[in-house]
C-alpha cells in the first residue's frame, strides 16, 4: 500500500506541474492561483492535504515588460499528502538550483 | 486597429481554453477556478474585462465516480473584451451543440 | 526503492495527461501526436519504456463538425515503465467506463 | 473579414503556446515535437499554413541536469497563416528579448 500511496502522490505532483505551467501570473493573482491549484489537487483521489506556493522573489525576477509572466518550474512549490488504506505518503515539488530542475521527491 | 484588437482577443480565448482544459473541477471548486481563470486573463495585454463561467449543469453531467471531472470544452464559457488604441472588441467562447465544438467568435 | 519507482511512474502518468489533454487531434495526426507524447515521457528521469495510444474508435465518436476534437481522457491510453536502482515498476492509464474516469494504476 | 481572420490567427497562437508550454523537450525530440505542434495547428479552422520552431540555442542553454527541460516561451517560435473568405492574415510568435515576453503579432 505504501507503494500505491507513493504512486498516487506522484500522479498529483506531475498533474499539478503540467496543468498549470504557463498560466499568466503576477503579484496580483499569485494568491488566487495558489488557492485554485490547491483546490484542484484536493479533489483528486486519496489527497489529505495540499499546499501550493508561488515563490514571490522568483516571480518578481521573471516579470515581463507587461508586468506578469508565465508560471514556471523555478517559482512553483508544492507539498501534497495522500493516504491509501492507512498508509500516508508526502511528496514535494521544489526547484533544484543545482540541477536546474523542478524536482519532485518523497519525504518522510 | 480593429484588426489588432480582434487578434488580441483571439489570443486570450485560445490561451484560456488550452491552459485550463483538463483541470480537476467539481461543484466545490468551480467558483475559485472561475476567479483564477479571470485573474489570468486580466493580466494579459489590452484586456478590459474578462468573465469566465463553468456551466454547472454540464459539470454535474460529467462528474466521475470520484465526484469531480476534467474541465472540458462543453462546460467552459468565457467573454473577453480588449481595447487597443481606442478600438474595443469582444470575443466569446461557448460550446456549440450542433458542431460539438467550443466555438470562439467575435460579437458586436 | 519500489516506493520511489512507484512515485516516479505516477509523476509520468500525471504529467502526460495534464500536459496533452486539450490538444487538437484527428485521425490525421493521432500517430504523430502519440510519437511526440512518447518522446516526451522518454526524456524524463528513470523511464525505461513508454507507450501512448489514442483510441481511434473513441476519437471518431468525438469528432466535431470541423473534423477534429480535443484530446480527452476517454481516448488517451498509456503504459510507462520506470526503473530506479534495479526496481522496475509499470503504470498504466486507461479510461474506466464504470467510474467515467481516466484511471491510473500500477500493474505487476 | 480581415478582422475575423485576425481573430482566428490570434486563437491559434494563444492555443499553441498554452497547450504545449511545459512539455519535456531536448535536442532528441525537438523535431518530432515541432511536427506534432504543427499538425495540431493545421487541424484548426481556417489554417492555411503553420510553422513551429524550437530555438535550439535557447534550448541548449536551458537544459537541466537531466539533459532536457520544459518547453518555454523563450524557445518557442511560430508562424501561422489563416484564410477566412478570401482574407489572408499571418501571425507570428517570437520571444521579445527587451520585453522578456513571448510576443505575438500580426505581420503583413
Amino acid at each position: 500500500m505504501k507503494e500505491v500511496a507513493a504512486f498516487e502522490v506522484g500522479i498529483k505532483l506531475g498533474a499539478l506541474f503540467h496543468q498549470f505551467i504557463g498560466a499568466p501570473v503576477s503579484l496580483k493573482n499569485a494568491e488566487i492561483l495558489e488557492k485554485a491549484m490547491e483546490s484542484c489537487v484536493m479533489l483528486q483521489p486519496y489527497v489529505v492535504s495540499a499546499e501550493v506556493r508561488i515563490n514571490r522573489e522568483k516571480l518578481k525576477e521573471k516579470l515581463s515588460g507587461f508586468n506578469y509572466c508565465s508560471l514556471d518550474g523555478e517559482m512553483l512549490q508544492a507539498r501534497v499528502e495522500v493516504e491509501v488504506e492507512g498508509e500516508k505518503v508526502t511528496g514535494v515539488l521544489e526547484w533544484d538550483e543545482e540541477k536546474r530542475y523542478p524536482l519532485m521527491r518523497l519525504i518522510r
